[in-house]
């Protein structure tokens, strides 16, 4: 309970809000409205977003809209800290609120108002002389400013965070495929013994993924690069000048130098957020990516002394609160988690994309949320795994020539030379005697020496 | 294209229909309305339920409404050929139709009034004196029957399918649990060696597991046996007398022997399915019980020689057709798909269950053929998974035992006696240089050999 | 950056952690290697219910392994703190670490030793006396304790904050069901008109729905009260004393007044968690379930002068930054928001639940966060959607009855008196021609006014 | 039972299959081990698709292999057959078999061959003179030509109907888009009257998702266009001639004339579907996009008399068994049930995708068969939804205007001239009385009457 107070009004009347609060009476009733608490917070990245559009249409409304200059400039100042990040306390609302976000849309105005009134006047909060609607707000709805936040913040995650993560995780899996190129290894297919590959040949596929990954983002930012602004509050720009969108995005373009542009219908960016789902859908891709790649890791890793044990991974920390010694494969755990959490987000957007009635999709605010989790949950995942568990990776070339030599599929390479029904008779001769393949083919007389030295060699049989 | 039609009449005027088919104008109608073809059909479950409800109401209505006797005689004779299967060709519709259900409750009530028609005069089809909508349907609206259908055909799909098949795989799994009791082998956490357990106590888990599924199949199942007939078209029973849903219930209960009852409010189930998407939820967790079960057949099965090789498991096809000679753990990848599929039906099922407006739920078909698919997925996959995959499956005692005695999470063991951290330096040791963690500990001068002898024997390490 | 710091070691060494910090190696590796950040934490019920673990864990440990009394008593007085909320700082790890929960298992064990070695020495931290392996740990594995805090806490949610807000709701719709059981309403089926229900009858629908919920809860929680605790590492209990298990489960009860028992199989609990996939399950219905009657209720208020308009709902905020005097149905946004996510989240949990291996799920922190949010997004967001939206919603009967009185499927009153086919003929002339019922009967000879006035009573159509 | 039966062999030995099939013993096989029965078959389209491969393989085996040209052109003529769909009795296995595929690229090996043989000896069946495995299958595995057939399907299904499907839609929005630009109509957020729109305006939105769709699908079409063929058994191409991969992709675009090449990475497209999954994605948001449109109309068309009635929508056929003329928005119906399949598919697509072990993910006919489905789904769903519900959608041009003029959203006009907080008094007052705006502004002094005529024209708000 804060022990002194102001009062703050809105049309629903009068209400006391924290004396050092720069927020006003539509935030203090959000807070009492929906009591979720801290750990459901809004995301920041959000937050910064709404800072910058505020900063932007600043100059828009100055421009175009007659805003007072002097007007106009302290509130880009109060708007710049917000998008630094300087005034996250100021923001305690939930993601549960009004579908629209209007009350995080309505923080945002409240706080710059309220910091650009102590900034003129030395008192902080209230309408005076900068009104959070009236000024703040002006040309704008939360209908169209709070999905400009969602792409704003969407893409900054993107192109700040995931894209570099994944690039990284790129490098690291092309050097290994390079590196480890001319190591041949037995491979494995329904978890069975198959015909040899190189350990940089299994790399390579990991490496492909991640590179696919990479361009199936890049192929959906157009579509976050586009921005509702503009639309107000049901799509016609009601309230906001002719030009005012077109220049908005140029601005925010400028102050985040990515390459924003105006949405060509607003009427859909307001009323749905299919681009967030199918953004949602891309990071979908990422986590199977990751799934298979961790899995394939901590498989090949599996030992020490038990397991395939291919890959020694690296230790980095204690593994058991009861096994003295054990080490465990953590970070491809912990990649594999945060895949399965990302495959939830994507059925939340989904259900909340799929909802909008009208004019209006009333669950932003959960498609927000979960969008900019999934992104800073894959990025981090991603640096963290590339760092801790492909960085210290080694190959164990004793365990895996021996276990190649022992496998059964290379048998696979006569069946060119005398049929797939001969081929597969010597296989199942050795598998149930305990033989080679090559004893078994000659107690069957079904090839000579020469030709099985000749033919079953693992390292031609590996593509090149 | 028939060659031959006779004409049939709805509200919207007359249509024709293939002279030798049962149905009337509005199952015609959706034909021509919904063209996703054969492959989409309303599951046979469904249209059978909707047999055992139009047998029970015809009964009901003969006693409570004053349905002409003989009228009531013929409905439930025809109505007893479409609950049995006989009358399946008559049932061409889609899932994709009306959300609920009408257009395969009316070509119910047309193939049954077509079929009484042609058993009273002779003549196919038409609406006399039997009238599809007057007679069959009588006390009755596609609101509640469909939902009654849905509650019928799924509870006749756990009872008599599914169950069955979960018990089955109980008693093969117990079996083996008790079997292999006694032969220890290396335990495996985070794929990693860890301390050892019997073959008999993993199989014990499994067992467990599918124990709890046939007990939360159970705990859901009073909710399942509740029906919605009665209800008519918004829940009030409008047009069907008093007792009319508790005579019912009776009579579907003796039709079916499954302890059906009448729902205690009507409102609910006709607007909702939350029972639906309940049952669905067990239906997932089965799922989710396979998908662990399939996973660690498959993986104790890995090899023949460069997996783990736990496992001998059944040889049921060839499995490539360019390696000759390979067998791979078939019944698993089928049992992991299904799985795959129900957790995606679950999805669809969810997303229809939570789309209820006011008084109906209009995505009655969406849920009903879904629950029924994964119902029918789960029973023959388990059925076909014991039969041709556990039943086959023998230990490798030698490999187990091998594997066991190479293991360093034996150390655990020694932790009570000299600490955790002494103990993990002995285990760090021996990975390091390659040692037993015998050689280890005297090199380490952390243990004597007595001591460690005593300890260290996995054969008392499986809690016995 | 802290000033001041001191070293801990665990067996990878020493490392300097925060001289103020109660933790010790294991934790300060694991904020290191798993950089997510103070967002990401660990839900603090499950940090909680390691507190109840380590307190009922000593008391079963003095009586039966020997634990030095004295030992005993401190920790558990450090654990009670743990228990209560009153170290909350001291766990900063994130939900993505190892997939056992060991680190936070680990966690826990540091700081309660850290606390019990302050209260002995006066010095913070160490492992001294109190050791957290050897001694807070003792006869325990995270890999049975975290499944265990996962099942306290998932447990206490469940009786502590949703089965409350449940029967809270539930009240407040039997009230309305009762309070409005006299207005007659147009019903809507496919949101086309139907026939005529009571407002009352309308909300016992939605009052039975969340009645079954909780019956739900109720019949999964026999499942979510059985603990793992007592299989330490893979479930055969190594290193635990015969009878642990049992006593632990008996202190647990005691200290949380829950019924929890000893699970009757602990490979299961340790490799699968089959139980709280189930329990997300019954919560995923529960969504289903809010999202249908939070629709219902935007739809039946939606206006004020261009929708269905037959409930005013409350006002409780200003609804939009743009449009002066606008209110919006706010609370059924955020139950609807909530919903969407515990169906995202209950997909995590099935992604999770359905990849163990062999002994252990290792996706346990994934799961336990899920199962823990999406019980506190439900309860909070029931009670005030209780609170806010249901308490100060009112009819607006004028409006009702005015709507009612307009429709056509009136109607299906006369069809047992006229037939079907003769209704139908009725319906649609009123409505080609604008006229009423009535008019269109009479106009087409189909019906004289006397029986009409007899038979078409919506007050008589409701199933009284 | 066939009453006839010949004799076939595979390496398991020899096994009775019906006489008059073409198919061989791995077929027979597969029947058995696998009784899910006709309504779980491999969906056909990847039957054709294994079809065009054998066509293709055929030509490049007899250019590259040495293949006979006479045996080369007589596998070519049976395949043809396959692709055509003139053999599709031919193929009676399910989707639930090994998750390789090998068993319906079996079948069509040996239904080729058996074909062939026919053709070249009279002789239905068998292996000679053309062999199942040494000659159809030549230079192939199943693991790459079952990816390749799920790529030529998905290819083939978006390009042959979906996209078809979608832009036919589109057409007819963009028509209602223009013929209605001129119905100004009240625009509706968070389901509550805001400011007003045209009908076309809103029509324009949900043409712009419908096109944003278009795009989505073409960006993701080059992954889809590439073809795993030529990897052989685990991507490295072994027993496959140098330059067989780009040939085959050239064969297959000349006989699909779709634009398909080789795969850049084999490992990659055999051991992950990760563009399968991304595809499925993109199906998620049109089923999203088709969600937000069906439910629209389905409001907008709500009454007749007792809802929005802004619609008048087709009457396709009789809506209630029990109330008589009903009709209601069916095809709506069928596509929010469609989408919801389509999102359960998608999870099953990502359940499936996230699950390869090393070289081989076997989830590929549960994810070929979903993405199949789903494309057909929508694909017919479009078009049923634009032909049946879309064209005879007409606007009710009195009901619209009535409801927009009683708005208490136009207020927002005012904001700019007197204030939001003035505005906002204003409309509360009408709200509170009853009032009309204007009469609200004159009561309170806030407006003048020559003011609000100039700036409160609903036709002037729309953004023009």
């Amino acid at each position: 309970m804060p022990s002194s107070t102001r009062t703050e009004t809105d049309s629903f009347g009068p209400i006391n809000v924290p004396a050092d609060a720069y927020w006003g009476a539509q935030t203090e009733r959000s807070i009492g409205n929906f009591p979720f608490g801290p750990r459901e917070q809004m995301p920041v990245e959000i937050i910064h977003a709404l800072g910058f559009i505020k900063q932007a249409a600043a100059r828009v409304n100055a421009r175009l809209c007659g805003l007072d200059p002097k007007l106009a400039e302290v509130i880009q100042q109060a708007a710049s800290e917000v998008a630094r990040g300087d005034l996250d306390t100021q923001f305690p609302l939930v993601i549960w609120q009004t579908g629209s976000g209007t009350q995080s849309n309505m923080n945002a105005n409240e706080v710059i108002a309220g910091r650009a009134n102590e900034i003129l006047s030395g008192m902080r909060g209230g309408k005076e002389p900068v009104h959070p609607n009236d000024h703040v707000n002006k040309g704008q709805s939360s209908n169209d400013s709070f999905p400009t936040a969602m792409h704003i913040a969407a893409a900054r995650g993107v192109e700040g965070k995931l894209l570099p993560a994944l690039r990284l995780m790129l490098d690291r899996l092309n050097d290994q495929a390079q590196r480890w190129d001319s190591i041949v290894k037995i491979g494995r297919t329904h978890l069975q013994d198959a015909t040899p590959l190189t350990l940089g040949q299994e790399f390579s596929g990991y490496a492909q993924q991640v590179s696919d990954c990479i361009e199936r983002v890049e192929s959906v930012m157009p579509r976050v690069f586009r921005l509702a602004q503009g639309g107000t509050a049901v799509g016609t720009g009601l309230n906001a000048p002719k030009g005012f969108a077109e220049a908005f995005a140029a601005e925010v373009s400028q102050l985040t130098q990515l390459p924003f542009i105006s949405a060509p219908n607003k009427f859909a960016e307001l009323a749905a957020h299919d681009t967030m789902v199918e953004l949602s859908g891309v990071l979908n891709v990422i986590a199977v990516s990751f799934t298979k790649i961790a899995n394939d890791i901590r498989l090949l890793g599996s030992g020490p002394r038990c397991g395939l044990g291919e890959l020694m991974l690296p230790e980095n920390e204690p593994g058991s609160s009861i096994m003295p010694g054990k080490v465990n494969p953590t970070q491809a755990e912990m990649l594999t988690m945060v895949a399965a959490q990302v495959m939830g987000n994507h059925v939340a957007v989904t259900v909340g994309g799929m909802q909008g009635h009208l004019e209006l999709n009333v669950f932003k605010p959960l498609i927000g949320a979960n969008v900019v989790r999934s992104i800073n949950l894959l990025a981090t995942g991603a640096e963290s795994f590339t760092k801790r568990m492909l960085d210290g990776a080694e190959p164990d070339e004793a365990r895996i020539a021996e276990l190649m030599n022992r496998s059964l599929m290379l048998v696979t390479a006569l069946a060119p030379e005398i049929g797939y029904d001969n081929a597969a008779a010597i296989a199942k001769h050795a598998h149930k005697h305990g033989k080679t393949l090559k004893e078994a083919g000659l107690e069957l007389a079904l090839i000579d020496e020469e030709t099985f030295d000749r033919v079953v060699k693992p390292e031609t049989m590996i593509g090149r």
